[in-house]
């Protein structure tokens, strides 16, 4: 968590951070500045000091809601370097990050981040680089920053804020099967009252209504795929499609706080009116890893044990994995799990290439998906809860929700 | 517009474009796939050649319904470059990106493009650009980038859909014009039927969930500024703040298609009940020049004259503006317009310094919004529409909508 980055920053020989670009759908900067309109900044942290946030002069009220040091960005004089710089902007942006390295005395190491447009941004740190022997920039790979692992553990705050998201999703989803049940059939699909066919597009938009109403956003979209699409775990469905019973449908709804901040990651299997068997069997399978690996997860542990464990168990059922085959696109192909907070995919990562280091720690919260896809069969089945690892090392899924895989209608 | 990229990259002596990240909320790989859920990629386009997205093997059904040629990256076996580049992820990217280079012979200047994390991205880059001596790396400004410049200009699909945004965005305003005029007064501020007081944040509630109503999306949030907030041109407005009678409110709204597509950019400054004479006085001096300068629009002139006779004739009226003092916090403190798109501030640019050489040309969308700002006497006003330079010069405002400064109560 924030209080940990010091020493995570003494652990990695990182100097100073410098996050660069806007506070919203930036996890990086909103992580120090917390959801406040500020859309363009950089933040520079010395190591044992408190943030700076620089800003624009338009955003100077929102930056000092935030309760950081902050700077004007116009008291370096943006035009007249522009100027000086003959109309060069990656020069005068580049003459201005200098100034403020010399101005807050930076040296040494500095790590990068922010989610902003890399080309400018990549001419400009090239030339700071160059040009400032005594700076070293560092770009860490996403999966072991300094602010990964920091985020990786919560505190109070941050679980109680994913936890209200929790609510508004599983209050959602139950919003969309009331929805759903609430049609009749024709034809083997969802028809209204009126006899007019419902789409997956109707169905997401009835979504993005649900979560707006109850101060959520949905920046990612939604997974609402059937049959075949279920079969590839990240095909988000076809708005054109109708809604057939008795086939699978995989629902993953992944929405985050208004304006870019704490998301809740979630994915239930349905099918309407009846379960085929072949579909029951797979769902079966993937339950039953469920709830065994869940049982099996304990604080201070390498996260790949579980992805590994996962693979032999399904192995053990006679499904393909990305274990024995990396490259299967039937079976299990993805991983058991991932962090989430101010991104939707965060660390801890639990991959199980050998390289992988991270441990499940308490103060974490992850989800918990295992899944199989058979595109071919026209099926895949994913379940997910978000849970988090308390302090004291016991789990609970932040937001409880019915695991049938049938709805009745 | 798309048909210019062969002949910009030749002007910028590109010979290849390399765009990164996701599909959604990245306009650099949304303008190439469309809105689909691809969520970690690159595109490479060679001058003169088509480009070629690079997906994953989860995402190979949404990669494929984009009609673009496409490349599964599991078929470069990132876990066995991993492997290889002994558990650095940086370098195993910096790997699969050699390997792709080497695979479509890619030499020369490559410009890089997208909007994602920048540290590992830098890293990977510097390292690739360290290795191959015959690739050079470019980050060119975003205000003259190959596609900031063939973006500038729309064809008529990208024109369909800023204008479906527009007609949502005006039913919205609309709304809310209708929702707190139906309030009731009382001590300066609006109350409900139930005497509950109305708040900003309620207001924004109701924004976003009206937008999702219709199918858009606000990924960077409402201007609902009062009083103080008003006169500082990014303030958000403060949610807590109750909404009061006879004070200047900027309502500045520019939402985009939901997933990350086109965007609108649309702001009206209301006084609800009565404006004092000093709120009247100000709106009627950024009326005037609202509707000067827009008469005075020229294609194929320099957008830079525009934001210099808007200055100049603020000044005649006694308004400081940035063209005398570029520090100013009062009066004119911001640029005339901006182009809208896939990100909502977009070239061309308006800046009135000398190296800004952006033309208004045929063909381009822009906003058109004078303001004056006052935060010592609680004052703000601006005034914005989206106009389309037709391809025949003349302009048309894309969603029309009274400009009453008084909202009747």
């Amino acid at each position: 968590m924030k209080s940990d980055i010091d020493h995570l920053m003494k652990d990695a020989n990182l100097d100073s951070l410098l996050v660069i670009g806007p506070a919203g759908h930036n996890p990086y900067m909103t992580y120090f500045t917390g959801l406040v309109h500020v859309t363009r900044g950089y933040l520079l942290k010395k190591r044992d000091h408190s943030p700076v946030l620089f800003h624009r002069s338009m955003e100077r009220d929102e930056a000092a809601s935030t309760d950081l040091q902050i700077k004007n960005l116009d008291d370096y004089d943006p035009i007249k370097l522009l100027e000086e710089a003959g109309g060069d902007q990656i020069q005068a942006d580049a003459m201005l990050l200098q100034r403020i390295f010399k101005e807050f005395d930076v040296r040494g190491r500095v790590g990068l981040y922010g989610k902003t447009e890399i080309g400018p941004h990549y001419a400009t740190l090239h030339l700071v680089g160059e040009t400032l022997p005594d700076v070293e920039l560092v770009g860490e790979a996403s999966s072991r920053s300094v602010l990964t692992r920091a985020r990786t553990t919560k505190d109070e705050d941050e679980i109680a804020r994913i936890r209200k998201m929790g609510e508004i999703t599983s209050t959602v989803v139950a919003d969309v099967a009331g929805f759903l049940t609430s049609h009749q059939v024709k034809d083997g699909v969802l028809v209204d009252r009126q006899g007019e066919v419902l789409t997956v597009g109707e169905v997401k938009r009835r979504i993005n209504l649900w979560l707006a109403m109850r101060g959520a956003e949905n920046p990612e979209g939604t997974i609402f795929a059937i049959g075949r699409d279920a079969g590839v775990p990240h095909s988000a469905g076809t708005d054109d499609d109708l809604v057939p019973i008795g086939k699978p449908i995989v629902f993953d709804i992944y929405p985050c706080e208004a304006g870019g901040g704490y998301f809740h990651d979630f994915t239930r299997t349905w099918c309407l009116g009846y379960a085929p068997d072949e579909v029951q069997e797979v769902y079966e399978d993937v339950l039953d890893v469920f709830e065994t690996v869940y049982k099996a997860l304990k604080p201070n542990t390498p996260c790949r044990d579980y992805q590994v464990m996962t693979c032999e168990m399904f192995e053990e059922k006679g499904h393909p994995t990305v274990l024995n085959n990396p490259k299967t696109k039937e079976g299990y192909v993805h991983s058991l799990a991932h962090g989430v907070g101010l991104a939707v995919h965060e660390g801890p990562y639990f991959s199980h290439v050998e390289s992988n280091k991270d441990q499940l720690l308490p103060g974490s919260v992850i989800t918990h998906e295992p899944g199989l896809y058979y595109p071919d069969r026209e099926l895949g089945v994913r379940i997910e809860d978000t849970v988090w690892v308390h302090p004291d090392g016991t789990l609970e899924i932040l937001a409880e929700y019915p695991k049938d895989l049938v709805l009745k209608m």
